[in-house]
């Protein structure tokens, strides 16, 4: 197909995610190497954004792609009640690589159903009903997935599933209370959510569910103790605690898993993306030695077809190894050092620039009409004139593509990069954030 | 790995689906052919389930293998809005394959996810909210899925999600009331329907959901009428119609499409398995014209990360292509043939066969105490002994792999199995089926 057809085709067939789709016009891609990727008119991008914070090793990772062939050769499926290796391996591969509190892993497809997953499996172990999420999250958009999430994109689950309730997040930048210290801040944080299990009734909470750093939403990172604060809490009233590692598992954060800046070990573990740079759709949710001896003599009530796929853990393996083979994380925090510098240098030029968050790879770009009152560059859940998509488009005409959410660009390459790289790409954003300031002032 | 390395691992480090996790004991598949797969042993089994229904061209389809390679040489992925070659012509081919009434493609990751999202678009379309779907049905185990389910699985979802309306299957063999044809219980069960739509408020009725012929729950198809008196009410009351055919689709019944069989278009199709034979896990739902040109300008709010998976739509477009040209439904209808006679000789032969039902290589056997009274072999929701268990570990001992639900054999062998293959594979039923006889006599 020539480039104008797989476009015309496409807009002719198929549906695309979270779009009305009157004058879509996807750029046709025909090869991809690296951070880089082309269309059909041999136009060069570069991926900012991992493509959707998958995409950890970049394109045509050469370990992944021959193991995914040479377990084709073998066989590419068989169901979860038979011994597939590729599957022994991974599963073995990923609990030694979590803290050892952790037992077993249950794969599913992705990272919506990984979270499904978690949320029934906390249920039935604790025999409670209630599970906590926060407000500014993402989590899939699935029944369950969705309403965990906390952000407009749960809106059109509801009504929705009793017992899922909802909390505020450590959002500084934009918190109603102006805090001394990330300390003072912390105690705040926990002190509210304690209160909000007590008035929800502790007997009745199965688990807490928070993404590591909070990622689509804005890359928010939690203040210092407030991860081992919650565990805390959860330790107190006998409450799990589930990590969604969905994006920020597999190095994104400079550590393997994001959980591991911060001091916790969770109760339960939830990745997908990164596992396998999405090359094959890969998730799953890895229990502590507690929940998966529960199962032992309980039936767990979760299955899927293709749990455990031997092709996509095939692909998990060369992926997995990859990270360590490759110093993956040493890369993540050099050049992450150099993202946290040059995005602190745009905060300070910039006017336009309200906050810039970042840890290891991860980080968002929060865009205001004014610095003083921190008003959003758009209203929150709308953006009537499509302001972001036009700042997200002169991006893209520089070849630097990533995507925004609400009144945030995010930048998360692929952890490949080279410091010279993103030093390139970031010029480009320089740029257009001077357009960014023309139009505010 | 050897095979028990394979096995110690899985058992300690995996949760397995569906299961207690004491003392499982996974055969250890080293490689597969055809119908058939060996274990590490050298022993082989032949696969009279297509695994879970989804391996439809049976292990090592080199068409299929083929395309996967080759995609990964392009590449393996690229976000949900860009242009994907394999995604284009896949969208393309499917719709191509439906009802001219039928016109854009969704594609998720498997047929979970397919169901979740039909009911999603089927509410945003209509502005409706309840979903009617039947007691003895399985759309998968996430929450929005389960929630649609009628059978047991759906339990630990509960409470659920508000607005599931569940109604009764049309499963004559265990009706409480005696029909003299096909067609008095056509027009009783749509009666009944219609009724309970009365008593629901047809208003507030996006969709009813059915698989087109009841899959895991046993094979029941419906009887003669019985789909063109739904769309009849769904028509008449504005509802839509939404036909799971994840178990049904890619030629199971002798038709591509389950619905083929009776005579009726619906507005939403969702598929999974057999697309690929779930070499790379993937799925999807196909909707009306008028649901796709409802999107033109309102928000999808649908998504996920491997929407259009490039890597799965390879695999699909091989994999569809190959059921043209390799004219597997001519296959299908002569061994289906074959397999029907088969059959009910075994329900004449013996008196633990209670029924059986089959369409094209679709098939269930349900055994029971007595045939008279038609009390089941085991009770609903439960089998304290274990003793489907030990008929189907019977049938393993003769290699022949498959599995049972409540008291039902599933039997649905790949699509490519020859009359010889069958014959031979149903003679080891028959054995296993005279034990049975004598254990209830």
């Amino acid at each position: 197909m020539t480039g104008e057809e797989i476009k015309s085709t496409l807009t002719s067939y198929n549906l695309q995610s979270w779009s009305k789709q009157r004058g879509l016009n996807p750029i046709p891609v025909v090869k991809g190497e690296g951070i880089y990727f082309w269309d059909d008119q041999g136009n060069r991008y570069t991926d900012m954004s991992s493509q959707l914070v998958n995409m950890n090793l970049g394109f045509g990772n050469k370990a992944i792609g021959d193991a995914i062939k040479k377990q084709v050769d073998q066989y590419c499926f068989i169901s979860p009640s038979y011994g597939a290796e590729s599957r022994a391996k991974l599963a073995k591969k990923i609990v030694e690589l979590m803290p050892d509190n952790m037992g077993k892993v249950f794969f599913t497809n992705a990272g919506a159903d990984a979270n499904e997953n978690a949320v029934k499996m906390a249920r039935m172990f604790t025999g409670k009903n209630k599970i906590f999420s926060r407000y500014r999250s993402y989590h899939g958009s699935s029944f369950g997935a969705g309403n965990l999430t906390g952000e407009p994109r749960r809106y059109p689950l509801e009504p929705g599933i009793p017992g899922f309730v909802k909390f505020f997040d450590p959002y500084l930048y934009r918190e109603a209370v102006c805090f001394e210290s990330e300390e003072a801040a912390t105690a705040y944080y926990i002190r509210k959510l304690e209160e909000q299990i007590q008035y929800e009734g502790p007997d009745s909470i199965a688990a807490i569910a928070m993404e590591t750093v909070t990622g689509s939403n804005g890359v928010i990172i939690p203040p210092k103790g407030y991860m081992p604060g919650v565990r805390a809490l959860c330790d107190q009233y006998g409450i799990l605690m589930i990590c969604d590692e969905v994006m920020t598992g597999w190095g994104r954060t400079g550590k393997l898993f994001g959980f591991e800046n911060f001091d916790v070990k969770p109760d339960i573990v939830t990745f997908a993306k990164g596992v396998t740079c999405g090359y094959i759709p890969l998730g799953g949710c890895v229990v502590s030695k507690e929940i998966a001896a529960y199962f032992d003599d309980h039936l767990l009530s979760c299955g899927l077809t293709y749990s455990g796929h031997p092709l996509a853990c095939a692909a998990g393996i060369a992926c997995v190894e990859y990270y360590e083979e490759a110093h993956i994380l040493d890369n993540v925090v050099a050049v992450g050092k150099v993202l946290g510098e040059k995005l602190e240098e745009m905060k300070t030029a910039h006017p336009s620039v309200g906050d810039v968050r970042y840890i290891g790879l991860f980080s968002a770009v929060e865009l205001v009409k004014d610095k003083v009152t921190k008003e959003p560059l758009v209203p929150y859940g709308r953006d009537p004139e499509g302001v972001m998509g036009k700042i997200i488009g002169m991006l893209k005409e520089k070849g630097f593509m990533t995507y925004s959410h609400e009144n945030m660009i995010l930048i998360a390459p692929p952890l490949i990069i080279t410091k010279e790289q993103l030093i390139e790409e970031l010029a480009k954003l320089d740029e257009v954030l001077d357009n960014v300031d023309r139009k505010i002032s």
